[in-house]
């Protein structure tokens, strides 16, 4: 296979991102976009950027025999099915996190993918900034000896509305669901204890939307190490993406990324910039090698490096840090074993 | 009251080292100094130093009604009597931290000390780093805001010996309560709940004397903020103290302290400088800035700013995070208030 | 407009760069490239790039009345006549730095251009890198005050071969011509005197070759603040492009670009990134600006910002530093009205 | 000799701080001081410092058997008198810099302590700063291997009055002096050619003086590597000291050192700590390091590291840069051997 052909379900923001992107790649031709709702706005972008096909249903994407994948960046709730009938015609996937709000639900999707021998990708795209990359390698490689700590701060620099945040699945299914994910990259262990502390502290109307915007996880990894991500809703200096993990031989901290490195004294202080604003300034680079990566995989068949798998093992946690939340006990993960 | 005389008991290393802060002080005449052994060694030095009596028995101090304060620097199971002992005999109190290994103890001593209306400062000697200081006034002078998450790491570069380990009061006692002291230094709150995780990693000789060597400890505070400490017995390159406190309206951020500004870059690296190796390195210029103000509210008869109640108040967090550890629940602490 | 037709002069490495980046520009199509060194290498190259026309005659190009913009990346001693024939032709000009290797046939080419009416963009890319715009933005802005001392790093990772420093129209016309722009650029104000001290420390064959491979030149600005730059062929490390501008009210200082942000600590060291190797590397974006303004320059006929009077001027100096090097006193530059 | 008795000349701020600095030393004592204007306040402090005798001849204390060195505080007009005088009086010498305003006055003075075989260390406090000496150390240990280029940027926090800048010997003399002497020192190369450069931008008053207040000096050393120093007398965020050196192997860079490693981080900014302000922050921890070697260097016996032949060798480059920057071109130095 040289070329591919694609189909976008979604034409939001980050679909249209992921237009951009997979635009950059030669092999690829993006013939189709749905959404449910077509404007003519969205006609007039489809055609500048050369999709030929602007539909409402998602299933003309998947009954047209030229797509051989899709991308699916719809709400989460449509997930699941979307990803069960994709497999089902053979397409290969790539799926916006989370896979869904149900562990239950997710499991039965990737029963299909499974099944159906198709390549899905989940959109955890910050395994593809080049800081948590390095970090990553520099485990790997033996830089920092045995893990024995992990640490991750991850503030978003403004809360989504209200509305946003009730269909959200909750701060941890939303939005800790990538430190999650992050935890498990770095650490190259599974989780297998979570303790949630978690407070209203932003704003109130998140709290009378039965959520939290600030909260501390402990993690128990099954390598036996220690982790803990601190969140919040409102880091009003910008995007705070930051981690460590510390073992036996050292330490490696990824800092944020800044616009320019430039530092500015004067007689009141000396300055330098800000963290770059939010996740489409700080991750610009890393949706680009995330989509390169999914269209190499597809065109070479080789493994996705993350999986459904990883999108359920981030939801189990998910779910675990929720229940330790509202019990105030840690909560234990069985061990589930890749298939 | 313009010079003060003052009785060392305990010629240890911190015994010593406040000894040679205190010279540096015009008004201070060092008097006596009292060790439960006495060497030539120690004749020497107590000579050089110009401290006119050295005894087996710290109760020639107490009972030398010249001497007007005393520095307890001997081992922690000795604390509470002599503070008791000390405060009865009307002299002015330093206690190296902590108090005792029992609230109770400490309750009882402080009584003593508040009948008696000595001054009694716990040597907490972080409070008087000029960078923790700094985040202090930042979050006094409202810099940062309200405060949501303080988060503290604390590393030493190597775990003590075994022995030290058995007798130590455990890893929240010797060496996380300083950070529970700086919890309530930075934030400005008493804490109301404490959740802790803890892991040997370092040395399975520490797990078998009953302790552990690395933790997470998550704290809620009266003032509804979250907060978390992470500690290790060993941290390769070398006394790892950082903090940060974030808020609604910012975040403040204290480094490590390096020897030297001096960046290299090879074809092999960039690389700076570690962090000063441990606390006698970090805390040169903290130790001193500690006795002068120990001295300066003997002088002048005014507050202390770190007192016997900052350290019961270490104590029960300490003890109740050994307890969340044992119990794997979290533990909360009820309100005491202040003498 | 609101399509441009490009031809391209010229297939080595910046020419390609190029190229690839025109492609990303929406309004562009890249309709011929010429090369005196047609292989099938480059026949294969450009037809995977969607390039019609492949010829040895860059004439075949300047006579195609379709293109209307040319991109000069052919070696110096060509640009001048194929900025007068291409201006002639009424085509845009982008060419590459340096104009020329002699300040005369600048001239010359310039006063085609001008009675021609085209557009001339000279490659001084560095003022589109974010960090050194941001540092001339602070100075237009008055963020440092009245700017008093300037002062610019700039060194390359490796010598290039004797065979290019040859021809190459020595260090100040090849390397540091840039900095010259960017002295320039930064401090808003024209070069009056130059001073230039040299030495072959590097490599003896650059000594023997005629050139320097080290330097350090002192600049008069016509404002009467004072500048330094300094230049190496070869640091170890990486490309070192880094600079400051002294004023009044304070000081800006850009430093190098790292590929990550990552920090490791080890019992070793404290290591970071080293500066990103090359111009390739630490330009990928300013090169991306660079062609964009000309682009967006052609279509809607606004103001050239790094034009050919520029291009001028940094030859005119690194003539002048030329002359200071071989007489051992500083060289006054009469000032030249931009036309 | 295992104690030594110490005489002060000049008890202005600088004589003051040896005072306390001496006083830290356990082998000193401090027996007289001498000013010009023996005031009650000079008299009261005397005593409060346990200095037994206040004159305003200093001849009291080169007649004083007792006394076995001097400090050499008083202004620099009066050194080179003060040194022969002592040194004829067999007193160890520690002077300020400069030695004096005249490079003969100089070498006159030099030979007498030479004959006199008393030891004489010259005040160029900041060898004895952490940060530069670790630069040093680093290149006599070949860290950056051969050495290509020297930067020394040093700039005032503010310009000393313009009565000061009259008696001064101007700003090569005077302040510059100190970075001819850091040059030497973190070279390990002798100076053979000055280029200055020069201009009034801080203050007309200070031209008017006949002084200069910005400047750019090159270097050219014995070694064959290029310096380059640049000076301001008025950098508005404070005290700007920062020196590189570059070589085959690497560069390391010395930076400004802050008060506290504190970052804030808000909606308008990210700051840090400005500069530490002046010298006498800045240089505290070097002045004690420079007392402390002369006192040990006295006490046994041992080589001065810096010595006459280094306040010589500083003032003769300053001489040079002065000529010229008055004859607009580059001042060859002779070579001078070290007796």
């Amino acid at each position: 296979m040289t070329t591919l052909t694609i189909g976008i379900i979604g034409a939001g923001r980050i679909g249209r991102l992921h237009v951009d992107n997979l635009r950059l790649i030669p092999q690829i031709r993006i013939k189709s976009i749905s959404d449910v709702f077509v404007t003519d706005q969205l006609k007039a972008w489809a055609e500048e950027k050369q999709i030929e096909v602007v539909t409402t249903d998602y299933h003309d994407l998947l009954n047209d025999s030229e797509i051989q994948a899709i991308f699916i960046c719809s709400p989460t709730t449509t997930h699941a099915t979307i990803i069960k009938e994709a497999a089902e015609a053979g397409k290969h996937i790539f799926c916006e996190k989370p896979v869904s709000f149900s562990v239950e639900e997710t499991e039965a999707a990737l029963a299909v993918v499974e099944k159906a021998g198709v390549k899905l990708q989940v959109g955890f795209n910050r395994r593809f900034d080049a800081n948590f990359r390095k970090v990553h390698n520099l485990v790997k490689e033996g830089a920092i000896g045995t893990p024995h700590v992990l640490k991750i701060t991850s503030r978003d620099p403004q809360p989504p509305g209200v509305d946003y945040i009730k269909s959200s699945g909750g701060l941890f299914m939303d939005m800790t669901i990538h430190d999650f994910d992050m935890a498990r990259y770095i650490m190259g262990s599974e989780v297998v204890e979570v303790s949630a502390h978690g407070a209203v502290l932003v704003d109130p109307a998140i709290g009378e939307a039965g959520d939290i915007d600030t909260a501390i996880i402990t993690l128990k990894f099954e390598n036996g190490a220690l982790g803990v991500i601190d969140n919040s809703r409102q880091a009003v200096y910008g995007y705070d993406q930051r981690l460590e993990i510390f073992g036996d031989k050292g330490t490696a901290q990824a800092d944020n990324v800044r616009e320019t490195t430039v530092e500015l004294s004067t007689v009141e202080r000396v300055e330098k910039e800000k963290p770059l604003y939010f996740f489409l300034e700080r991750y610009t680079q890393a949706y680009v090698e995330e989509v390169n990566e999914f269209i190499s995989v597809c065109l070479k068949d080789s493994e996705v490096s993350c999986s459904g798998f990883d999108g359920l093992q981030a939801e189990r946690i998910a779910k675990a840090a929720k229940q330790s939340l509202e019990t105030g006990v840690p909560v234990q993960l069985k061990p589930l074993v890749k298939a």
